[in-house]
């Protein structure tokens, strides 16, 4: 735990009672003017700090940012999260990951930011990414896999992220395959895998996950929504805690992931059918030089989508794209 | 074509006779005192270039040395080996590769080196890369492929690879599954091939290639030679030319890619076969946690090993090691 996280946790733990500036130094080893400084940082990120000469410091706001110390504070994870770094504005989370495992980062650490000025969707598309109102996260993964195993990754990925959705809006989010999370239809969360890998032996990868969180509807492209705009469909709420959103997300990927090494891919296929919208469902698949409509099958353990072609033939889809037709 | 490529190709054309400095000015466009300086660098790589105050240049010897003016002169490629960029030393040309084809460079790009610090093998092993002796290359690819397919291309480098030093060397070269080129069953190369990619798209390719051309079987580690030492056997030979061997190298390596990117990998199965010092031998298998004794019976088009298990059960086996029982 860093000097900021000590300090915070001593005036999360004062409540409404000031804790006095010795104390802060007591704990924190550092010097009273030292100890001010790092309050007026603390303030710049967000915090609402009240200080009085004679009684010390008290908390009275918390910033929805997505930084380590608020993402950390009573995080459930042993791997995923433990290192958590955070931007205010990047390229792409994915790409700064990638670039950082590359580096050595290990395995569980997780890059957040506000925006991104090029956020990464599948096939070389963009993710929007306006400022400060949603979720733009990359966890870099080490898992000892071939190459060809990396459709679990996002396979487990999108149960977790669909269950955390799920548990924090109590709102109905299906799986669209590969990696959609949508809510009544509509695109609320996409996520990216990326992977360094060697013939036979994946040495990284990079998982990305955009959460719509707080941003409108009518900013997003088409058939896009947000986790806001879709609960306001319910209840007037006021803006969803990111922070909060960040820890079930990061709990329940680590649940899963944990499922996946223990058990393999076939202890998380039936939670994956009984979330995904894919299923069941007429589909146009969108391949490399044809397209063809089918029926949405089933899914296997290795991730590919099996469809029922208008022969009855089953045919396994590894890549493309999957669109539902009405 | 750069200048110092076409006073090179003047010279070549020149032969035993002089070019003089004005001929030179005026196919390069550069003055005198320009041509002199790009002589004198010349030399500095390896040429031998007599001058003489009235006649002008004359090229006298030609360094074996892994450069593009070299390499590229009659290359008889459309891609492969198009755009070379050579180093003294690197610490490995795949992490070279990597890096530059991550910032865009083209596919076709081939990275040379002289010597690797910290040259790659597979599965996190070191390459021996001495200095001076050797070919270290990596290739840039993007192929339209998903990440399964990527033992497609280990495949065809593999065949690719061994033709071109069997019809530079004369010598019976086979492939032992999935990487490694063997002459009399000592290891004369190394295959290493690693991508970027999504789920469901290959981001590039970089294949590196490793030959011990002229190196000390005695200072290889155990089990490897060279391909001079391996001719020793058979005939009274200086070292071997890594320029020729390496445009071989090139045109193989994309006549075989093409022949995968327009007939796909069945069509190149049969050489890999034939060309097998695996297949029909007693191997070992060695798996994470695993390892079991087995009789290499083929090889699929997706360039997996398929092992027939003392049961009579047939096993695919896609990675891990495979080595060969006596």
């Amino acid at each position: 735990m860093n000097l900021d996280d000590k300090i915070l946790d001593a005036l999360r733990d004062g409540g409404e009672i000031y804790t006095s500036g010795e104390d802060l130094c007591k704990l924190s080893g550092i010097s009273r003017t030292a100890i001010w400084k790092r309050i007026e940082k603390m303030r710049e990120e967000g915090y609402g700090i009240t200080a009085s000469p004679h009684l010390g410091y008290r908390l009275t706001a918390i910033p929805d940012a997505l930084i380590p110390c608020e993402i950390k504070w009573k995080l459930k994870t042993k791997i995923i999260g433990r290192e958590i770094i955070s931007y205010k504005k990047v390229d792409s989370t994915n790409t700064v990951a990638y670039e950082l495992a590359e580096k050595g980062l290990r395995e569980g650490a997780v890059i957040f930011t506000e925006s991104q000025v090029k956020g990464k969707g599948r096939l070389g598309r963009m993710w929007y990414s306006p400022s400060g109102c949603n979720i733009y996260m990359s966890c870099i993964l080490r898992p000892k896999m071939t190459p060809n195993e990396i459709p679990k990754i996002t396979l487990i990925a999108a149960v977790a992220v669909a269950k955390a959705i799920r548990d924090f809006t109590g709102l109905d989010a299906m799986i669209k395959w590969p990696n959609d999370i949508l809510i009544n239809g509509k695109k609320v969360c996409g996520i990216l895998t990326e992977m360094k890998a060697e013939q036979d032996r994946v040495d990284f990868i990079v998982l990305g996950i955009g959460v719509n969180v707080n941003s409108k509807s009518r900013d997003l492209p088409a058939g896009g929504s947000s986790l806001l705009d879709e609960s306001r469909k319910i209840c007037m709420c006021g803006d969803l805690s990111r922070v909060e959103l960040a820890k079930k997300l990061l709990e329940s990927l680590e649940e899963h992931y944990n499922i996946l090494k223990d058990k393999g891919s076939p202890a998380i296929i039936d939670e994956w059918k009984a979330l995904s919208a894919t299923l069941g469902s007429r589909v146009r698949v969108v391949l490399p030089g044809r397209s063809f409509e089918a029926d949405a099958h089933n899914i296997d353990p290795d991730g590919a989508l099996v469809v029922r072609l208008d022969s009855g033939i089953l045919e396994k889809v590894l890549s493309g794209d999957v669109l539902m037709v009405r």
